[in-house]
């Protein structure tokens, strides 16, 4: 059997039975690993790597752009738990023919993620690569234990919320590979993504906020996740869905899907959150003060595990196949 | 300008003063980082990449060993502050078309390295590639801060030691390229490296063993690093070094140079240390009992900044160029 018969879920799945963690620890499963320190802190790992030809075309985007979403995604898994990131580490593997002037733009783009987030790089390796640009960073972070958030604590009758436009970096990438014009924003938003970690570490701190991850793979398939984690279902009103009038305008003069891009674009790196009802209305009162942006509510978690699309409080069928890495 | 014209060296430099680190912190420039947490303890975090066709060949090398070596490998650079091994993360680059039993038994060399040094794999990430197959794992380590060794603390008048026969494994890494029969212990050595934590904790225990590391490169580049870091130079007497019955007989039959397997020859990971003269006996007797091996001395520390090789006694040039992974 080759690994795309196998599947992405089912292979971490089979890493999950084989790795399992102990005591207080959480490992494999969430956005990050929490590792309790002793005292009120814990430590939250993550890691994520970027392959040239499937995260990135290198022809296509700007190196120091490069640079700076290598930083930002892992910021956003620390996000998506409400610590605050901490240090880096940082693995390269690269071509030896490749130009030093884009190489420096690249590390620029490191230093500006990591300037603008607090964040230290302490060290990595750097190694030969025969072909293809690999990069990868693990990121630690902290947060204080209490306030950690996971993605199995949904709460049936939670109001399921996100905290931004969905689907204009998904557009953005689209644009690019058909080469359409006048899409710059939507190619900004995929090349420059904006993580949240403020929004993270204060939505962290609201006791009725229950659940919570960032949006990588598209709505779609990390409401999936949360929800299989959590073994609950859910509910979508579609016509709820926080969509931009840049998305919107393009894919009306493309004739592209706007619904599609927005469940299954993925690299949205918005947060995905559950909230109980009855305090849904004052944390998102203070959310657009702190933030000034909304707080959308696009549905709510029921008790039965599965994922219900509806348009208009009517049920309708949805044929978006999940994101699989190795599909 | 091309990255092999630039080199490994010079772009590490680079990143070290693009990347300050601050406080009690150490960042780049040593086996692992250092992150003092609060009391007796502090965090040793070092992260290492395994890419095909520079690490290693997919149809050489067995899955099992490969997934084993992508722990070990970075066990020895905890192992070289005299740290233990505590979590790890894995990063996946797999191509969709490989194959899912190959992958079991790579998972399976890891978990075999994560049990025998009682490491727990916390998390990572998988994702699909182009064509090569990537690794990456970081790994987070534990010491008490007071026992933690570092390459830059070497002194004048120290003896230089290491834990293990040199070369064996870049000799078994040449009979694979030239498909020499007949060298199984050397091809053995080069798939399954020891690291040695054992040995690290308890030289690290010593407060005479001065400054310490792990040999990867080759002794000729890891030790020039050790005395750049330490301001110091060095004197090898290259009739000491301790170099395996088996190398030196697939040398002689296949007219290698043991000489310079030796010293940069790569991927040993035994240790290489500074102790101080008059601490000697009495540390390599107590490391004889302990371990069953020696510690082997291989030359001193001197005030002058530059690496000397010496046969009896005697001054003689070397020209085996430095490892450098962009060149």
């Amino acid at each position: 059997m080759k690994l795309k018969e196998w599947g992405e879920n089912n292979f971490i799945e089979y890493l999950v039975k084989l790795f399992p963690y102990h005591g207080s620890i959480i490992g494999i499963g969430d956005d990050c690993a929490v590792i309790p320190m002793k005292g009120k802190k814990a430590w939250l790992v993550t890691t994520d790597a970027l392959i040239e030809g499937i995260h990135f075309l290198k022809e296509e985007i700007p190196p120091r752009e490069l640079g700076y979403k290598t930083i930002a995604v892992n910021v956003s898994d620390i996000a998506a738990m409400g610590g605050e990131p901490k240090y880096a580490f940082l693995s390269i593997a690269l071509n030896k023919t490749i130009d030093c002037k884009w190489m420096r733009y690249m590390i620029h783009g490191i230093k500006e993620a990591c300037q603008k987030w607090n964040i230290e790089l302490l060290g990595g390796d750097t190694v030969g690569s025969k072909r293809d640009l690999f990069l990868n960073l693990a990121l630690i972070g902290s947060i204080d234990k209490e306030k950690i958030k996971y993605r199995h604590t949904a709460e049936e009758g939670d109001l399921i919320c996100v905290t931004g436009c969905l689907g204009d970096s998904g557009g953005g990438l689209r644009a690019l590979q058909e080469k359409i014009k006048d899409a710059d924003y939507l190619i900004h938003t995929h090349f420059h993504p904006e993580p949240q970690p403020k929004q993270g570490k204060w939505l962290a701190s609201q006791g009725q906020v229950h659940a919570m991850m960032d949006i990588s793979d598209g709505l779609d398939s990390d409401l999936t996740r949360l929800i299989k984690s959590s073994k609950k279902g859910a509910v979508i009103e579609i016509t709820k869905l926080p969509i931009s009038e840049q998305l919107k305008q393009t894919c009306i003069k493309e004739g592209w899907d706007a619904l599609k891009m927005a469940l299954v674009g993925g690299e949205d790196y918005s947060l995905l959150l559950t909230i109980s009802k009855d305090a849904f209305a004052s944390i998102s009162n203070s959310f657009k003060k702190q933030f000034k942006t909304n707080l959308v509510d696009i549905g709510y978690i029921t008790k039965r595990s599965n994922l219900i699309y509806r348009k208009n409080g009517k049920t309708i069928k949805m044929h978006y196949a999940n994101f699989d890495h190795f599909k």
